[in-house]
């Protein structure tokens, strides 16, 4: 709201779409920024839902007399063009992005010059206003993707925009942008799904205790929400076609090597892997080297909840988990990843766990 | 040892090859089953230790008047062919199987009628006859592997002695044993492999926090173990290859729905993934159906514990765990599996946990 006491124009945001990120860029913005903000959405009830919530200071799109200083669409991604469309002409001085998961589509779509696209790496677990929260974006990274056409001025006041709201913005083309959420995301989903169909297919009938960790982790997203997935396959498939090209290419050159039987050649191959792995882990938690712990932990309630105590106690904080029931069903491998300056306590406060709980 | 007291006589086991698996064996077979057991090793340091830790009675093979009951061959794969060829000839009277990883080409090695393929599903992630424990095998599958030269007699003694173990002993044909565990095993490590190197060269030189929970679990055993993985990879090379051309066939079908982008198409593709992987969890964990729970949490030390211990003190046992640390690094994405009878339970602690620590 308008800091009427000292004069000082009040930062006027607009929200096409109201879910989580639509919904929760509403109340950070009211809470950090002290803007003031119109939502509007396909759900009335939702407008209103958001309006209880206090996501929004207004339902609906704001009178002609009010300059929007940034319109945000966080609609489903097949409504964001149209919505974009709508916005670049209904709110010619606001600076206007989205929060789709794909960019290179909207790049090439003469928006004009006060489109920037936007990618917060934020919430897809939960949906809807009702999940909303002010601190969503508090540290997240969100992509800001300019093209030659884009005002500076634009990308200035929304990267400003972006860091008000606690994400941390990085600007970046918008197909690389593209290719790297295909080669980090889009097809793991895709090979989750070509994983899970030859299991189930190689498994026909029987009930066979055969679904070990490396499957487990490898399909864990399989068939994750088929609506949006069909849209996002869809929306990125210039990067991911090339992807699936060259994960094909790759596998056919593993086929090879496999055929071939070389164990010089394919130990070479694995550790190639073994060596992209640790780079790409270093940086996937934001510089520090990680290790890797493994152990068999008896399979009941309160087991891992006290292993995680223990690390905890020690100020040691678990980067990732992953904990597989083992065949048996008694028992569990744990596989933690801590980072590399804990990893020798961590290990030495393990030992003295699995001496206690032997 | 013999039970002199009653006349029964000992059982009598041999082992060749004193790591996790044969010194675990040794263990249980002492413990549970009274037997006497000889175990011998390529370094005779190992078979010293062996006897130390109470793995064995004898280091080295037994007398010639000694007739084994059975010898379990568990050397490292590539000796495997050589050690069994051996066993049989040296104890024409006893019931000889191994713990390799893959079965088809033993089976086709003409080892004779008392030769019967084995495979414990246990101890991948620690190694050595120092982590031998005599419950390994406790509850866990072991695949047995006749085939049709085999002698009902030696099947029915093995299937005891597997049982003795406390494990659980399941008859297979070796060659679906093999398709089995290249759909289940070996194909995802592939194919993490092959993400992995995708993954790097996408990146490349730049920082940026891209890493998300798909890829990251889906590249998890990307290059485990080389040399241990090449030679799985060429032992189980026949049945890989042909899941190998499957996954490639299928990537391609993958290739043209997304390059149609028929959103119809993909949500159906997407959909029968999620009912394959419904079918294969329920399978997975023994039968029971599960339910994925998905939730934000602080990323700070004990918070992961305390929400474990919640379920726990309530009784409820967490089938399967992922972690992952969010792009702020600040939370952590939780996704929990629990039995589905207990879901609605969990997820209502859940729910009272978020509310209490937000």
């Amino acid at each position: 709201m308008a800091d009427l006491a000292s004069g000082k124009p009040s930062f006027r945001l607009g929200i096409a779409g109201l879910g989580l990120i639509g919904g929760s860029a509403g109340l950070a913005a009211r809470e950090r920024l002290g803007a003031e903000v119109w939502g509007w959405d396909a759900d009335p009830a939702v407008e209103q839902a958001a309006l209880e919530l206090g996501a929004v200071d207004h339902a609906g799109q704001p009178p002609a007399d009010v300059l929007l200083d940034v319109v945000l669409v966080a609609t489903p991604v097949p409504a964001l063009h149209d919505q974009l469309m709508a916005a670049v002409q209904a709110h010619p001085q606001a600076a206007v992005t989205d929060a789709g998961s794909t960019k290179g589509q909207l790049a090439g779509a003469q928006l004009g010059a006060h489109y920037i696209g936007g990618h917060p790496l934020a919430g897809a677990e939960v949906s809807g206003v009702e999940n909303a929260r002010a601190d969503l974006f508090e540290g997240a990274t969100w992509y800001l993707t300019p093209g030659p056409a884009s005002e500076g001025v634009m990308l200035d006041r929304l990267h400003r925009f972006v860091q008000g709201l606690g994400a941390k913005p990085s600007v970046i083309d918008a197909h690389e942008h593209d290719r790297l959420m295909s080669a980090f995301s889009h097809l793991p989903h895709v090979l989750a799904n070509v994983l899970t169909a030859g299991g189930a297919a190689a498994l026909g009938d029987a009930r066979r205790p055969v679904v070990g960790p490396s499957f487990r982790d490898a399909t864990r997203v399989a068939g994750a929400n088929p609506e949006l997935w069909a849209g996002i396959y869809s929306a990125n498939r210039e990067a991911l076609l090339e992807d699936l090209d060259e994960a094909i290419a790759a596998l056919t050159t593993a086929r090879g090597l496999i055929a071939d039987a070389d164990q010089h050649a394919l130990a070479g191959w694995q550790r190639s892997a073994q060596s992209d792995r640790a780079k790409l882990l270093e940086r996937g938690v934001g510089g520090g080297p990680i290790e890797e712990i493994r152990l068999i932990v008896p399979n009941r309630p309160g087991v891992v909840a006290d292993l995680a105590l223990t690390l905890g106690r020690a100020g040691i904080s678990i980067q990732d988990m992953s904990l597989s029931p083992r065949p048996d069903n008694l028992s569990g491998e744990v596989a933690l990843w801590v980072a590399s300056d804990d990893a020798a306590e961590a290990r030495s406060l393990i030992g003295e766990y699995e001496a206690k709980t032997s």
